[in-house]
């Protein structure tokens, strides 16, 4: 950009640089951006918000050791507050293919800072006094702890507040409809083919118990998550800090975000491999896959209205086709199941980026938290839009699923030790060739009288283990 | 929204609904934002300009079938030339996580259409007089055909304007430093090992050949993008179509776009899977594979500037440390890197989706064409980056790839023939050993002079088969 | 091993190993049996053959070139079309997870054939006279592009031997399918929901399609295939070999396998990366989306006998359950979509491997080729036990399609031209409310009479474009 | 096969089939064998061994139940004695690639185990006299909740004895090089670009946190894995089974085993899903992440000998070259990062297949296990070998370690507070410039004597922070 009165100056060590004037980002901002003209995907909001989580953190820290004066540490602290509360996302314009340990928007996030503070405190913007970008906002931190610390920081709070309270409310919603179709007893199905009974209950029993175990799963690795690099620096030493000021600083944020953040015990492999990360992943890979199952069962048990299983009524959200009245598309099952595939496909990325650091540090940081981001984002809202519009307002077809039930050939297994299996077969063979029940074919045979077939198969019998 | 100044009515077959005044969308898009709280991801633009231009195809057939009067037609034709110029993106809010036929999309393309079709005729916008959104604008067409046709579409356009060209811009640069670097005579590495020599063209030269042979297969992939679902309709069968009306209407979609494309001689296969994008992500992944290990052949390479390979001397694009003068991170090859990871990434989610189709429909549609699109857009983006930013700028550091080249014990091997395997051998491990040269330790072992060994050993005879 | 009656010295510049006295390999493979004591994957078949056919080929043309005496060259050519025909298969016990140059399983062929040629020519075992594994067998060759020569012809054979044959009976067995049903009219499924009908003959003529294309596919991946390393030798350049020996070796490789090889044009490409290997593994995997597609619907279709879709009829191939008689099991998709899934797992293995080249040298070489030897092999098995065992047998339940498309409320659509969209809405509306027929509302409904439905609802006019 | 003096006629609900007369199996197995002529992967050992706990489990609890002759129940299980201890490996002919249930691999079991039976008991092999394969040897069980079953066996039993020792000594390897290498100081590595200093016992100790953690996540997925769905039977209902069977049943397959095995809570998800192989597999995909990582360093680290990075000398397991004394190619880590992409690969397969369950059966049963064994195999072998044959013999290259550490231009840094940035600065940039040390600059100069530079640029004060 050429010098308008529209733009500032900015400085870094290759030189000035104009920079919107409105805009409070500095020189290496604007020079990421000529340099990265890649994609169109920005770093995560919750990146940022992270990012100010840490700087308020280490400025905290930094002002309580005494190695930074309260007028600037205050300064700091509130403009980092300011980032947190999202006032500046849009001060936050780079993409995620930067360079790979996330430099370029950790010093994103220490210009943003330390011009808010020198405007807040009088200065002149980009003049880097009283508040440095680098000696005071990054004082004691290297992008290689820090961006590490803000995807875990990140992760550990969408956990909190977006994966993890949809999958509760689809879970809730499953073990409700688990407890109202409790007395529906419907055909079960193995290989795609009728088997023996068992409840509609019993049924969203499975599907629940897959939820929960999904929540356990991303709970049980939350520690990793809460282990932060911040601290190692440039390597994983700690060079420029002193000890203990990075269990302090966890502790700072732990008390900013409310979640039990602590040091990493050890900063080497906290900078060269994200294992948590990968680890992570694999749990939302494996929610991916339970989610997956239960959409598409339900879709599959919705379907119809005349030649589907249509055991399920599903709610109507819009209109379906403008052709046929009656068309319910199971619409919240598709972006459900879309979302699994993508969740899947993340799960790759991560895991491969994950195997790629070299020495002492991994540079894939932007893109495997922008994909596990992604994911827990879609896991989350999709959970609860599924809920919300489809597993909420999902009623049995109890007419339909009774005479599916009654119909179904398999129930023979219960009439075997009354009249032998071999006449067992005779009926049912016989009622699959006329397409006549058991029922008929049982009494047309001479095996068994009316009252007596009645009092022998009965599903509901067949649903649990002999008491 | 409760209806205010600021909204308009709009409806469906679900009843009434207020948009926002100012834009263009109806009631089935209105709803679909309410329905689908899912993810930041919008449907790219790339998929909305498609769509306009296979509305502005289909109106055009339609007209000359006489099945379209033509007051209505051009205003139709004119509203869809606007969302291929852009002017209505922001009109397009829906995310990727919706149906998975994309209906909701198509819905958005018809309902905009109409509507600034409507204003421009000078009617009132949700009227639907005298342009209706589903009766005009998506007359001969479903959803069905019509989102598979826009991704199609979209594919090419991509392909041709960003993919392809980061591509050849790669290749070219690449090719220009093989030619550059021809006679800079360098040792081999196999298993990170030394090795016998080559040149550093030879070796750049094989990274050209890799993207030339990854620019022939995304073209030799194209013809099955070229395509065209349109004119299937719902199930493929083309109900509610004429004869001939697919292929017409591929012709104009061929004519607008400038590109090849052509209907799909079986809408059927066309509808219910997406092999050809299937194969054409796999494709990406393969160029995603070359340019991996190309960055990650040139940051070795360049590693140092005192501690690593040091063969290339990288271009500074911006501050790599405030400590450390001199360090050049190659942040071009993270970023690159990081692209070829998602690519692949999304691979894996494309291929997963590409095998779920049910039936007469395949219902990943949006999240396929997402992956797709994203990874045409990084590597043609980064391609680009990479080329103008990194390839360039490269120098060889021809003191550093002499030394190490003559340095090296594999020299020994072009000795053999004079003073026998065995004498080569004891000089090779002496040297070694010793941490001497070859030369020293075969004149002090007494097997040649020096003038026959520089005679003998010439790494320039060793870089191609014997003439 | 201690040396025993039973055993035989050989030796390699570590020096010597007693190996099994009835084998014929050498020290070289016994080391690696002793260093890689790795899984339970041997190198495949295909590799051992092709490694047979690249020792003879060479060795023709060493003799042609009047590099090698024709006695020696000749034992060897006739120990290698032993090794060719399957006779030393179990003279190559080691396992994939070894060096990743393939280096030993390389020598492991020259190691069986030396043995070989010396033995037929009346020498000592493990002499290496007169015929010496390095010198003479591997002769103007480096493991570097041996092995991926091999890896190249091994897939070249299995392409034509295996997978396309499997392939092409599917497709022939789909295509007569198609034929046979190609009059009956069925219900269409999206979004697996009841929608416009199509015949069951266009339904299968989709699935065939889907495999002719990929027929198609993999046919247009071979020319890369096709292309050989070998010449080579250590880096690319073809050290130690002459100006045309890469050319002549190919075509005697051509000659031998009667497949079109030719030499590789850039040859540091061909060692460093095996693009041509991902991308024809992204090939496999869009086979095996088009196949899972194509079984699961089968499977679905076929559900029942009572209780599902039910509108084919599946062959029983084995007892489904001591429990129901008339279960039919759709085994044959299972073992079809497990090795879909497996093909897909596959590719993201090949994938991360070609990527993963450092230098002159990928050295992911066996792994790389078992996965895709291993995708190719079960393709075209399953794809051949599928078409035997499920597709041939498969009969259409005409009886129940016919009841299914009946009772569509969809074919309401042809009656909306003559009683307008509103009153066809009510007639489809009542009619799902009632759980009745189209027909029967219709007519009760004042609409239109019984010979007006006959003639205007008419599923046979649907299955196309107006003519 | 035609009935001959080396068959045996066997029989299922098909009819008659010759088996072969030496082995034990039966009709089904048989019938398998010829329906499934797909790839060249068997059934996993693990798997048959599992089969055989489960078989001699249920005989136990059905004879402690009463509902089994302490006779037949005793042949039974002394018949399942010998499955588990591999007498009868041979006997188990299945391919992974047959019914997804894994239906004839249980049946494989009963067939075997009820002829060894009767012919320890005296009777006719084939007349399923005194003990009949379904009636007693699948007494209580369906393959429905047996191969689930078999599958957290085999992945119990392979873990404690294959995976996690293995892990295990490679930890100690890396922890007891850590130790050794505690005093090393070595140049960090950053973006491969040369860092801060670190020590070798510092970036050895980050490798050995790696591995663990992996050993953490393995063990923390186990409980889920300990779950067994025995007792569900064909839906999840247990129909067939008493109250109660399923608990006896898991804690007599944990009194076998010596693993804490337990009845899963949620049969109906035990049989549907198998996410706890998800998850495990995310924990398998994870180490692979750590290993690849470690071994990629490694191997880059001891790159040379003389134009690599050269700080590692590994150990020379077998001969490198023919051509090139003195080369050591890194063998074993190509074989373990060989394994990572495997099992990168076979996650993505498992994922895919995860999400795939039908209704009350998920059918990728001999696919999930099959890809999650060798996984375990693998990566447990592949430890193993990598700790023997590399790292326990690796040594570190100190002269070189020394010297690139102290040419490093980065140590600069110390010099900073002395003379201040800019001179610091300025002493680098003319050292990298003029290729000469910091000390010779600084000197030169004249911002600091000898002994100052001596005092201040100490990186033995630089790899931790300030006490």
């Amino acid at each position: 950009m050429a010098p308008t009165s529209a733009t500032r100056t900015e400085t870094d060590s290759f030189g000035p640089l104009e920079v919107p004037g409105e805009k409070y980002w500095g020189a290496q901002t604007q020079r990421s951006i000529m340099n990265f003209p890649i994609g169109w995907e920005r770093q995560p909001v919750a990146i940022i918000r992270a990012l100010g989580v840490i700087k308020k953190a280490c400025a905290t820290v930094n002002m309580a050791q005494g190695d930074m004066e309260a007028e600037v540490g205050n300064a700091i602290t509130a403009a980092a507050q300011e980032v947190i509360e999202g006032k500046f996302d849009d001060n936050f314009p780079l993409v995620v293919w930067q360079t790979g340990s996330g430099t370029q928007s950790n010093m994103n996030a220490n210009e943003v800072i330390s011009n808010r503070a020198i405007e807040v405190l009088g200065g002149v913007m980009g003049s880097k006094k009283p508040v440095h970008p680098n000696d005071h906002c990054n004082m004691g931190q290297s992008s290689n702890d820090t961006f590490p610390t803000a995807m875990h920081v990140a992760i550990g709070m969408m956990a909190r507040d977006t994966l993890l309270p949809g999958l509760r409310k689809l879970h809730a919603a499953l073990a409700a409809k688990s407890e109202e179709f409790k007395d529906i007893i419907k055909i079960g199905r193995t290989h795609t083919q009728d088997a023996t009974p068992l409840t509609l209950g019993q049924e969203f029993g499975g599907y629940a118990h897959q939820v929960a175990k999904g929540i356990a799963r991303v709970e049980m690795c939350m520690p990793d998550i809460y282990e932060l690099a911040q601290g190692g620096t440039a390597v994983g030493t700690g060079l420029n800090t002193k000890v203990g000021w990075d269990t302090r600083v966890a502790a700072e944020i732990a008390a900013i975000t409310d979640l039990p953040f602590v040091t990493a015990p050890n900063k080497f492999e906290a900078l060269a491999a994200h294992d948590a990360m990968v680890m992570f992943s694999g749990a939302l890979k494996t929610v991916a896959a339970s989610l997956f199952k239960i959409a598409n069962d339900m879709r599959l048990l919705g379907s119809g209205p005349r030649s589907g299983l249509g055991e399920l009524i599903l709610p109507e959200n819009e209109p379906g086709s403008s052709i046929m009245p009656g068309k319910v598309n199971p619409t919240q099952a598709e972006a459900l199941t879309m979302v699994c595939a993508q969740v899947m496909g993340n799960d790759a990325a991560v895991g491969f980026a994950g195997s790629q650091g070299h020495f002492e540090l991994n540079v894939y940081n932007p893109m495997m938290s922008y994909n596990v981001l992604q994911s827990m984002q879609l896991l989350g809202d999709a959970a609860g839009s599924f809920t919300d519009n489809m597993v909420a307002g999902t009623q049995a077809n109890t007419t339909r699923i009774d005479k599916l039930m009654k119909e179904s050939l398999m129930l023979v297994t219960a009439l075997a030790p009354t009249i032998g299996y071999d006449n067992a077969t005779k009926v049912a063979k016989t009622a699959h060739k006329n397409g006549t029940t058991l029922k008929e074919e049982a009494i047309a045979l001479g095996f068994v009288d009316e009252e007596t077939f009645d009092r022998v198969v009965r599903p509901e019998d067949m649903i649990g283990p002999k008491g």
